[in-house]
């Protein structure tokens, strides 16, 4: 508890450092309404002083400060990304973590996943038996278990801040490794298997084969889940596409990666895209002969494979290799649910997945109100947590957010799982402005977020030039087309003018919250049943 | 049977003078290697010598005949297609028609109808009452019944050599009539019925869901099938789809109408493409709560509808007009089954409905032979019909010719139906050989069918230009792109040149057929059974 005693004090402080630093000072500025020769007035100035690799903010209005700020809006020409990163509001320290504050303890999760690699190692050699006694060649893999790995040390590093840490190398490693190991089986996602064939189809509209996602297991034992390219980069969603049976986009899952964790959120698992031969890493890799059956070899030559529900067929929908080579996604898996139990929870703005129907959020204006009444929403950062993810859906236009996912372990203040963000990025002229609805009416977001906006509109820093650079580091490049990278600097804007709409309305210290508000709720063993029964 | 013996006399006379002019004068002209000043060689001259708007062949080598064959290449800039109409190849008159070779009698079809449309005005009665009692207005249509209605002239029209006779006015006023009258009412149509919202699903490639084809009824009674745009012109189909599951194109079905009229074939129902008010014209002017219930309305404000399967929702499919407003088809329909009764007999080249499969056809290069000593095939006329349709199919690039339709009273030498060609005009690049496979495996072709396509071969009646103007007529011009329209000149030249292949093998008399060669075969009554138990 002293930790985070600790960790709230060091906040606060940067928190109104920053306020300081970026509220007072240019108010200052313009009351005197004078420049240097040279200076060039930056309109909201999100830089802090630095000193060596560490942040240590310091209240300073200095003409040295100033001069940094001035050069700022130049730009030199270098890494903007790096820039960004490189900037004291990306290098707030998060504090040493104690083991409460981990997802996973490293000794029991190596021993569940050698043990995991043992049984799969016994599976395999029945089942090359059983191949070879129906005289069927399988491609045999060598599977070894090294501690090392970097999924592993990307689950290890998994806390109750984040994914992952600014800094971790093992991020990196992983998306080399997603994209360069052997791929040793493929078969369907849990989802797919628990629908057993049938399509999920208790509403009317809801998307009946669209899902072509696929559990993808790599030679060190790691696990992904791939994604085919269904649209081409330049191809635009027709409007009259309801979002929830928009195709998933396999670079909408790429760029929300990258998306999230420039939003320094880092609550995205890392994806990276992959070209797969779908032939010999899918359809002689799986085990599963159900989906062996859904493969097929087009009129023009090419491996296909499609999605089948039990009363249709699905060819419509297939994919296919060229000849064999399909691009996709691949996000790295979260650790299991029985070593890292989580809850999912429908969002209070969930639409209504019907043609007609209306949900209370809109068409009550003050749904928000009720909302802040409400448990989990009334305390702590929940609320805050989901106003973040407004921002960030709204940013790449995805519609599709009906849940939301955390861990158990963190309890209520746990950071909120953005996953599954295929159905971003369909249209680049249109901003639906009902995605931001949990900020326009709640009228809150947390200072840390805006300063991050603020700094991301700025030239320096642009969002689409930072996302640019970023994406182009992913082996599918380009991930995004130009026009989706200029709607990302268009929808900040707008976020930002809906904070400021906030901000005459209620003023400033309403609308903008201090992070890391304490809960003053039960723990959280106590309301799950509760979030539960909300679903 | 005096008439038949006529016309058999004329249609040999005909094409024996034609053959004279065509390869023995060429041949002359060639040994003499000589031309007069300003006489352009022409190489295929299919140009019969005119008097007044009557053929009257004659055989002629005079250079009066000559030189109208000689300027006949160059392009006066009038109209190709009244020139193609105008040629004597297509002003062969068809002899007076006896009862028997007609398909309807008027008076019966009078009453028929007369009796249909009292028990219509009875339903509408009720319905309307039943409307107002649930206080729904309903809109209002007079229908009266009119012996002179372009539709029923065009039903009347059918005779045992064709679906309409080339001056016929009917299906010029028919085709307006489709465009401009009042829609009274909307339906599925009876295949939809007959599946009673579940997916037609027998083979696991069976398309299900692609049909959204609808009955409409006009105020003048006349009822027409539309088929709604479901693909913008220029788009192209992917190579990697089956041509089963390819969507069915409003065009297509347009543009094979003008084409088979342009081949003087005749065989499909007169279609027009009109701009549907889906609300006003569909949703409210049908009757069908099943129909109103697939109707909704888009994110971007559009009125959709969709097909709907037993157990799934096929919003994916929907089609949208813009907001009301809906490209579509509108085929006529053909005199009822109980008025005229249809067979429907499977293809000896269709093709495997199954990703796997392989037809006999496919892989034996003695397939023909076997067809040949087969009945239906071993007499008459009906293998050269396949072959005009696989022509007309090759033309377009249907490739989904499964069965083909013919009216059961006139018989084995009844003409082919050349029904739902939807599927076709999908890739104006490519050339499916396969379609041609009755032509280049039979290695026969009826000598008319030849000499049109001779004609429609050279500059002055080329076959895009004729159709580009054919289809300017059509209110949703331009019904194809210019790729597609340009397909059709090189698709007709790989026809000749496999023509060209066969008269190398096996010598012209072998090849090039006389046309109406009498069957011997028992009359129809004893035949359908057989054909019934091919399918």
């Amino acid at each position: 508890m002293r930790r985070d005693r600790l960790l709230l004090a060091t906040t606060l402080t940067l928190v109104f450092t920053a306020d300081l630093y970026f509220v007072l000072l240019p108010k200052l500025q313009d009351f005197r309404q004078a420049g240097g020769p040279g200076c060039v007035c930056a309109r909201g100035n999100d830089s802090l002083p630095r000193q060596g690799g560490l942040v240590s903010p310091r209240l300073s209005n200095s003409t040295d400060s100033l001069q940094d700020s001035a050069e700022s809006e130049l730009d030199d020409g270098g890494s903007k990304l790096d820039r960004l990163f490189d900037h004291p509001l990306y290098n707030i320290q998060t504090p040493v973590l104690g083991p409460e504050e981990r997802l996973l303890q490293a000794e029991q999760l190596v021993a569940y996943y050698q043990k995991k690699v043992s049984r799969w190692e016994r599976h395999m050699e029945m089942y090359n038996e059983a191949a070879a006694a129906s005289n069927i060649t399988v491609p045999k893999h060598k599977v070894t278990f090294d501690p090392e790995v970097s999924w592993l040390k990307f689950h290890l590093g998994i806390n109750r801040y984040s994914l992952y840490s600014r800094q971790d190398p093992a991020v990196g490693q992983l998306l080399r490794d997603m994209h360069d190991l052997t791929i040793i089986s493929a078969d369907y996602t849990q989802d797919e298997k628990a629908l057993k064939g049938a399509c999920d189809c208790e509403q009317v509209v809801k998307p009946s084969g669209h899902h072509l996602k696929l559990a993808l297991k790599m030679n060190d034992f790691g696990k992904a889940m791939f994604k085919p390219m269904r649209q081409q980069r330049d191809e635009v969603t027709s409007e009259d596409v309801f979002y929830f049976v928009d195709f998933q986009r396999h670079n909408a899952e790429i760029a929300a990666f990258h998306l999230d964790r420039i939003l320094d959120f880092r609550r995205v698992p890392p994806v990276v895209g992959r070209l797969v031969n779908i032939t010999g890493e899918v359809l002689l890799a799986t085990h599963n002969q159900d989906l062996r059956n859904v493969f097929f070899t087009s009129p023009a030559k090419n491996t296909c494979f499609f999605a089948k529900c039990l009363y249709v067929c699905k060819t419509e929908y297939a994919v296919c290799g060229k000849p064999d080579t399909l691009e996709g996604s691949l996000s790295t898996y979260l650790p299991g649910l029985s070593q890292a139990p989580r809850v999912s929870i429908a969002s209070p703005w969930i639409r209504s997945y019907t043609f007609e129907g209306r949900k209370d959020w809109e068409v009550n204006p003050f749904f928000c109100d009720t909302i802040k009444q409400m448990y989990p929403y009334n305390s702590g950062n929940r609320l805050l947590n989901i106003i973040d993810m407004s921002i960030f859906d709204f940013l790449m236009g995805n519609m599709d957010r009906h849940h939301y996912e955390l861990f158990t372990k963190f309890g209520d203040e746990g950071f909120l799982l953005h996953f599954d963000n295929a159905r971003g990025f369909g249209r680049p002229s249109e901003d639906v402005m009902s995605i931001l609805a949990p900020l326009s009416q709640c009228c809150m977001i947390k200072r840390s977020t805006l300063m991050r906006l603020r700094l991301l509109s700025r030239e320096r820093y642009r969002l689409s030039d930072v996302m640019r650079e970023s994406l182009w580091g992913d082996p599918l490049r380009p991930v995004l087309t130009e026009p989706h990278l200029l709607a990302l600097d268009r929808r900040l804007k707008r976020v930002l003018e809906v904070v400021r709409g906030c901000v005459r309305e209620l003023g400033e210290e309403q609308v903008v919250t201090t992070d890391y508000a304490r809960s003053t709720d039960p723990p959280w063993t106590s309301t799950v049943a509760g979030e539960g029964a909300q679903r």
